[in-house]
């Protein structure tokens, strides 16, 4: 076999079985090896970023990495982003990346370019492969990379994919199991919660799952502690019968509040907490400078172990733990608006929904609205680059054919990585968009306030690169366009109607809602 | 003023007068700023890749740099793929890349990044502005390093940008001019021009201007060389008037073809000719192993210099040079492909024309069949990164806002960059966009049979990620979605007609021109 067929065959025997694709001419073997080797399929998108992005959506819910196919040094630039996304909410994701033949790379042909430089910026492991014999092997270490929740980043150079490899594929290789927490800290945190300090639990990681949260959440009631989570937790179970977890505020100046009397911060997966931007006069770290803080876990290790340990050792494994309720609000009438969507939403769920939010400022409202809704699952933003909700819709809906993926999604949000919808089409996914359309960069409006630039008050020029309108978007049109059928709300009981109709048929769906800005 | 001020008044002191933004919280007092300091122009694009290709197209027309304005690591990384083909064109651009604030970026906040490693990747020139006292004279060297046609990239912490600058801005600083080439290489050249050898002069670099063009002619048929220009010259002039230059073919066999008698080959802003991908079996160097190639000058040189140094040693000064006449031919009536489609772009294009080239291989045909249009410039895809037209058309319609744009565009390319419509409609940019759609990456197919993969021969996966049909993208929606007025053309008579009527209007249009594809 070829190196791309050998290639391919380490990562089918892997257990990797969908490749996000937007190959190139350096990249035609790696394409022809998809029909030679049985078992990837092959999800064509029309931009990396939307490819890089499914490929996070995807290793969220279906725990396990997707592959992407690159072309060079610009198609990987293009998927920058939201590997960014992936690589700060410790989302696997395994690259190939094609390149120029190695004999090429010398004549500096036009798409030449420093790949590894690109790469390594977003990768937490980057490899260039030499030689068709060793590329199986490349492509098992980029697997077990991976496997640590790291994006892993294989650059396949032209002649390697084409060249023959007498060794073939490489079996299944190990992948690392998660490490223990130390006995020492499992030690320390159990002392810092039967302290009588004022305790907090905060946890982040890769997924924070019922049974996670349902633990936690005993813990902090055996022993008095709160328990908050991440910002934007890569992946939280939420809605009916889950825990009741706190969530740590975006706006530093709320954050800080939340924290203001916490003592003891006991971090599990999570990063000690810090705003997300700078602003002048705001401090840059959220907790009490008298609060001490343990890192107790970090997102590689195993959280599952840590938290039935401590439960048993605080004595709350026979605690009941503190659960929503399945309470719907009634289906809202009237205006529509973040409020009024929000309810809707709560009402609509479906059980088992898949939430992709990227909603930004509508975000805020619709999240504490829907805790009490069917049980869903809710994937935030992690890395803060926008252009991320409709490509990971893509991506979760590939891993779960029969969950309802809702991407929540801002208008000017959704225009960095709008070529998803006809991924969306062309697969048939069961993904309904709604579009939060308020014709501006609503945050931007909030955050220039923050920032206290021109003492936040934007100028007619400031003011034209925060606004959205003339022309608006109209992403019906757009969604057409590309094969998604699309309607248009502007009332609570339009939006209503075509909520229902979403959840009662399955395919690709966009909602255009036209809703006010929040600021 | 603050650092941000007094960096904006320094890109304006040094005549750069637009900036394409897409900004976020860390540049909120650089937009700001936009309303203290007077003359820069703010143009909003939608995703970051649509305005790193625009600052490329202005500078290309407008022959001096506009600045960019991104947002953080990943939107640095959006705009990758552009900057890449400016740079590869020898384009000027300022980049202003916004960070955390410096005394943030210890505290790991999501959307922290390398910047430096990312901008690195794609930048001639890479700073980090250190403190707001100093931010003006760093834009001023930004400026200063742009002017050798260079990727200048100056990353702008949140804290330099807010803090107060007593220094105020700088002046307007000395750009160097081009180099002199060396007179020995000058005689080196004339001696072999002389020689009596096959010679070819091949000219590339940042432009092919109309007098660069005859004085190159004429120093060909004062000597007998040939000329030959880049595969894909950044800018060139042509049509009625302009000189006859040849073109080095794309594909490797035709080039080897096209250069086998050559035994000297002189290159003028051109790189030595190679292989635009590597193929099993072919090589990457183009010319033969026996033509001698000589470096004469760089596109740093002082090009106009040069030329008319040789023509007055070669005695071309007074030779007639040889130039396309004006010769239309008649609109095209039946079936619309791309050579019906080339003869009715040949007839209808206007004079000043600037035509921008993406539309990959319809463009094999419109090219040579343009040749005797109306005088017209030409801007190429420089770094075969796709995604660029329909930037580069915003930029040089800003640039000339006189001259009719005219943006000739693949299906398959357009969609990397598809929300640049929307800006051409915010700013009521003259642009014709035409969309040769032909439901393929065509030219991966193409391709695929010339990496011989698969026996030439794409299998069913292969096949699916060549077609981008299923569902077929309808141009005319997306362009209305985002405020384009656009119409279908499925005959030569629809398509001429589209034509004439956008020929005689101004303002953005969109034509979707359903043709068959090449393979």
């Amino acid at each position: 076999m070829n190196g791309a067929e050998s290639l391919l065959s380490t990562l089918v025997n892997n257990e990797i079985e969908v490749c996000f694709t937007n190959p190139g001419t350096s990249e035609m073997h790696f394409v022809a090896a998809l029909d030679e080797v049985d078992g990837m399929r092959c999800v064509l998108c029309l931009f990396e970023g939307v490819l890089s992005g499914a490929a996070d959506g995807y290793a969220r819910m279906a725990r396990k990495p997707a592959s992407t196919l690159l072309h060079l040094g610009p198609g990987l630039g293009n998927a920058l982003a939201n590997l960014h996304n992936a690589g700060k909410g410790h989302v696997p994701v395994v690259n190939i990346v094609g390149d120029h033949a190695s004999y090429h790379l010398q004549y500096n042909a036009p798409l030449t370019s420093d790949i590894t430089a690109i790469a390594g910026a977003v990768s937490d492991w980057t490899h260039t492969a030499n030689s068709s014999a060793e590329i199986a092997s490349d492509a098992a270490e980029a697997v077990r990379q991976a496997g640590f929740g790291s994006v892993a980043t294989l650059i396949l150079p032209a002649d390697v994919s084409w060249g023959d490899n007498p060794n073939g594929a490489v079996a299944k290789v190990a992948i690392e199991p998660p490490t223990a927490v130390a006995e020492a800290l499992i030690e320390d945190a159990v002392s810092r919660l039967q302290s009588g300090a004022n305790c907090m639990l905060m946890i982040g990681g890769r997924e924070i799952d019922k049974s996670r949260g349902l633990l936690i959440n005993q813990i902090a009631k055996a022993t008095g502690a709160r328990v908050c989570s991440d910002v934007f937790p890569t992946r939280v179970a939420r809605g009916a019968g889950t825990a009741v977890i706190e969530r740590l505020p975006y706006l530093a100046e709320l954050a800080i509040d939340h924290l203001k009397d916490i003592q003891q911060l006991i971090l599990i997966g999570a990063a000690a907490p810090v705003s997300f931007f700078a602003y002048p006069g705001v401090p840059s770290a959220i907790a009490p400078d008298a609060c001490e803080q343990l890192q107790l876990a970090t997102p590689d290790n195993d959280i599952d172990r840590l938290l039935a340990e401590i439960a048993r050792r605080v004595g709350a494994i026979d605690i009941e733990p503190e659960v929503y309720p399945l309470q719907l609000p009634p289906a809202p009438v009237g205006a529509l608006d973040v409020n009024s969507a929000a309810q809707a939403l709560a009402y609509y769920l479906p059980e088992e929904a898949v939430v992709v939010d990227e909603s930004i400022t509508a975000g805020m409202a619709i999240f504490p609205q829907t805790m009490k809704a069917r049980a869903h699952d809710w994937l935030h933003l992690s890395g803060g680059s926008i252009g991320w909700g409709l490509p990971a819709s893509v991506g979760a809906a590939i891993a779960c054919p029969r969950r309802k993926v809702i991407c929540l999604e801002g208008d000017g949000s959704a225009m960095y990585t709008i070529q998803a919808l006809w991924t969306m089409a062309r697969e048939d996914l069961d993904v309904l968009v709604i579009i939060f359309n308020n014709r501006k960069y609503s945050v931007l409006e909030m955050e220039f306030a923050r920032t206290g630039a021109r003492g936040g008050s934007p100028g007619v020029k400031a003011a034209s690169t925060l606004g959205i309108g003339s022309p608006d978007m109209d992403f019906v049109a757009l969604a057409t366009g590309m094969g998604v059928s699309a309607e248009r709300a502007d009332s609570a009981e339009a939006f209503c109607a075509l909520l229902e109709q979403a959840m009662s048929e399955r395919g690709p769906r966009l909602i255009d809602a036209i809703v006010p800005s929040l600021f």
